[in-house]
């Protein structure tokens, strides 16, 4: 088995409103939508997967476009997700959608960082995938 | 399709830090450890994937117990993943832990909701259980 445990400690802070603290204190904070009773005041659980799908796969782009030498000024993500009707309410399909922009940013660099990350590294795209038609698409802006 | 589509945004903001939007502007932060290069000011997508299971999960266990008029002064959950040693690094055990605090708290109000919430309405949940194996503990402690 792998050592690297991960450990979170997550507390209800009323009504629908939790917080979620790591080993080292830092924290992540939860609440529903105001439909489901909630007082959203943070996204959701179901919003923040999407989020750590978006920043897993970027932590891998970004590691390997450095890695490549290239001269990155600015990077969105942006993730979409459709969810089943009945619950569970997963995901069916995320389109991925990422945006690079820079000086001389190569198309085969990026090419190859966005699929690194979805065959190989990506360990959360790894896991929604079993559920989820995952798809991406990219977009650089040359300065 | 669901209609109930859900969107984030995320930025790169240097290094490996990273600030994801919903569409209402609500965020979310993400960032390495620093034995993988980052700053550590955030938790990281892996961890905060455990996080969002919690959320999840205790979204329902919370509105379960509540419809079962079940008196809860202080509720949280320690949640465990253990991952691969090989990329892509998934969970591939996670063990939950819910504590719920209160008056005359029933045992089987408790069991059921953690069950109805893992057999049926946990979106993150029945997604990464296609991946790790979920296993579920609880302490009740009566005031």
């Amino acid at each position: 088995m792998s050592a690297d445990k991960k450990k979170m400690t997550l507390e209800w802070k009323g009504n629908f409103r939790f917080e979620a603290k790591n080993p080292n204190g830092l924290t992540v904070n939860f609440d529903a939508p105001k439909k489901y009773g909630g007082d959203e005041t943070a996204p959701s659980p179901m919003e923040t997967l999407l989020a750590c799908l978006a920043g897993c796969t970027s932590y891998d782009v970004i590691s390997i476009l450095k890695k490549k030498r290239q001269n990155i000024s600015g990077y969105w993500v942006e993730v979409e997700g459709e969810r089943r009707d009945e619950p569970p309410e997963v995901y069916t399909k995320i389109q991925i959608k990422y945006v690079i922009k820079g000086k001389n940013v190569g198309k085969e660099a990026v090419e190859k960082a966005i699929q690194l990350s979805y065959d190989k590294y990506c360990s959360v795209g790894a896991m929604l995938k079993k559920t989820a038609e995952i798809t991406t698409s990219y977009e650089i802006i040359q300065e």
